[in-house]
C-alpha cells in the first residue's frame, strides 16, 4: 500500500499498519491483505463481490478489521459482507471506508453488511467513513447494514462519518428477538455541498428487547442532512431514538424519527432538536482567547465526541 | 331541531340552545339557523357549499359558532368555510361536527376551514368532533384547516375528537409571517375499530414566528392512530411538537413528527412518547376503592383534560 492508502486506513480504522487478529483489507477493489484466526474465518464469496466472516461460538475478546480504501478515481463497487457471529461470542468488528479522489470521475463504494448475531453474543461494531482529495470527482458512500439478533444478544454500533463524503445514503435495519439489545451511536459532519441521509428501521419483535438509537450531527456550509429513524414495537419492549443536530451557515436538516407501537407493552420514546450553536457559548470561549472560528470548532468537536 | 340534534350540538359546541353572537348552524346539509352581528358577517357561498365569515378589523371579544350536526344516515357532504379575520380582532371561533348514525349507510362530513388571520389579530379556535348511534353505517369526518397568519397574529387551536368517529383524516396546514404564533392542542380518543390520522404541516416563514403543536391521544381496543407533524423553519423561528400517546388493548399508534430546519436561526424540537398506563397508577387508584376499569377511565380522562 502507498502512503495515501495508509493514511486512509488510519482514518477509518485507527490502524498504523497491519491490525492484530483477523482482518481483510480491500484496496481499490482488490484484496490487499487477509488474516484469519483459529476462531475467525474469512472467505471470499463465490457468487458476488464480498466476504463471509464466520466467528465460532464462544469466541471471546477477538477482533475483525475489514477496512476498505479507494485511492483510484472512477472506481465504483458494491460489496456484500456477511458476518455470522456464534452464540456467546464477544467480539469487536471494525469496518470503514476511506476514499481519496483527486480525479474528475466519481468514486463510489457501497458496502452491504449483514450480521447474524447468535444467542447471548456481544458485538461491538465500528464503522467509519472518510473522504478526501482535491479532484472534482465525487466521493460517494452508500453503506447498508442488516442486523438479525437472536435471544439476549447485544450489539453496539458506532457509525461515524466526519467530513469528506459528498453523498451518502446510510440504510440500517435491525430485527431483535427476545432480550436482545441494540445500541446505535451515529456521528455525522457534513460540509460544502454534501448530502447525507441516514435511515434506521428497528423492529423489536421479542419480549424485553430494547433499542437506543442516538444521532448527533453537524451540518455546515450548504450541506443537507436527512435523518429517519423508525422504531417498531411488536412486543413487550422499549425503544428510544434521539436526533440532536447543529445547523450552521446555509445548511438544511430534516429529522423524521418515527415510532410504531403495535403492542400494548411497547414503550417508545423519541426526541429531536435542531438548532445553532448558542451565541453565549461562543462568546465564553472567545473570552478565553479563542477566535470565533476556533470557538466554533471546539464546540462542534465536543458535540461530536 | 329535534332532541338528537340538540344533544349533538351540546357535545360539539357546548351549546344548550342558540348561542350568543354570530352563528351558523348546519343540520343535515341545510342551514338551521344563522345570526350575524354588526362586526361579524356570515354569507352563503355562491360557488360551492359553505360560508364566508368576515370579521371586521378591531372586533373584540366576540364569538362565532358554526356547528354542524348530521342525524340522517347516508348523508355525505363537503363544506368549505372561509374565515377572514380583520387586523387587531380578538375573537373565539367554535366549530365542530356531531354525527348520529343509526342507519346502515355511511355518514360523512368533510369541513374544510380556511383562516386568513390579519395583523395583530388573536383567534381562539375550538373544533370538536363526536359520533354516536347504533347503526352499522360508519361515521366519517375528514376535517381540514388552512391557516394563513399575518404579522404578529396569534392563533390557538383546540382540536378535540373524543369517541364515536369511525374514520377520520385530519389535515392541518399553517403558514406564519413574522412574529406570528400558533398553538395547537389536539386531544384524541379512538376505540373499537376506529382509525384516525392527524397531519400537521406548519411553515414558519417569518422571523420570530413560533409554533407549539401538542397532541395527546389514547387508542383503545383495536383502533389505529397515525400522527404526523411537520414543522418547517424557514426563518429565525422556534418550533416545538410533541405527541404523547397511551396505547391500550390491541391498538396501534404511529407517531412521525418531522422537523425541517432550513435556516441557521431556526430552533426546532420534537418529542414523542407512546406507552401503556403504568400498573402502579392503576393499583394506587384501586386501593382507593375504584375498580380496574374505573381507575383506567380516571387516568385516561385526566390525560386528555
Amino acid at each position: 500500500m502507498d502512503q495515501i492508502e495508509e493514511r486512509l486506513l488510519e482514518e477509518v480504522a485507527d490502524l498504523h499498519g497491519v491490525p492484530e487478529g483477523a482482518y481483510n483489507i480491500r484496496a481499490n477493489g482488490q484484496m490487499a491483505g487477509r488474516n484469519t484466526t483459529a476462531n475467525i474465518d474469512i472467505a471470499t464469496k463465490t457468487d458476488k463481490p464480498g466476504i463471509d466472516i464466520r466467528i465460532k461460538p464462544g469466541t471471546k475478546h477477538e477482533s475483525v478489521h475489514i477496512p476498505v480504501v479507494l485511492s483510484a478515481s472512477g472506481l465504483k463497487e458494491v460489496v456484500y459482507n456477511d458476518f455470522y457471529i456464534g452464540d456467546d461470542a464477544d467480539v469487536v468488528i471494525v469496518a470503514g471506508c476511506g476514499i481519496h479522489n483527486c480525479g474528475v470521475q466519481d468514486s463510489e463504494h457501497d458496502g452491504i453488511h449483514r450480521f447474524f448475531v447468535g444467542r447471548n453474543a456481544k458485538v461491538k461494531y465500528v464503522e467509519k467513513h472518510y473522504g478526501e482529495g482535491e479532484g472534482t470527482g465525487k466521493r460517494i458512500l452508500n453503506p447498508g447494514t442488516e442486523v438479525y439478533m437472536e435471544e439476549n444478544s447485544l450489539m453496539e454500533m458506532e457509525m461515524v462519518q466526519i467530513r469528506g463524503v459528498d453523498s451518502t445514503i446510510r440504510t440500517n435495519k435491525a430485527q431483535l428477538a427476545a432480550g436482545a439489545k441494540l445500541l446505535v451511536r451515529e456521528r455525522l459532519l457534513t460540509h460544502g455541498d454534501q448530502t447525507a441521509e441516514s435511515v434506521y428501521d428497528v423492529e423489536l419483535n421479542g419480549d424485553d428487547s430494547s433499542a437506543d438509537v442516538v444521532s448527533r450531527s453537524v451540518a455546515k456550509d450548504r450541506s443537507r442532512q436527512v435523518f429517519k429513524s423508525n422504531i417498531i414495537g411488536n412486543a413487550k419492549c422499549s425503544g428510544h431514538t434521539e436526533c440532536d443536530a447543529i445547523i450552521m451557515d446555509d445548511a438544511k436538516i430534516v429529522a423524521v424519527p418515527g415510532l410504531v407501537a403495535d403492542n400494548i407493552d411497547a414503550a417508545l420514546i423519541h426526541e429531536a432538536a435542531i438548532g445553532k450553536i448558542a451565541g453565549e457559548q461562543i462568546i465564553k470561549l472567545m473570552t478565553l482567547g479563542l477566535t470565533e472560528e476556533e470557538a466554533e470548532a471546539q464546540i462542534v468537536n465536543g458535540f461530536l465526541k
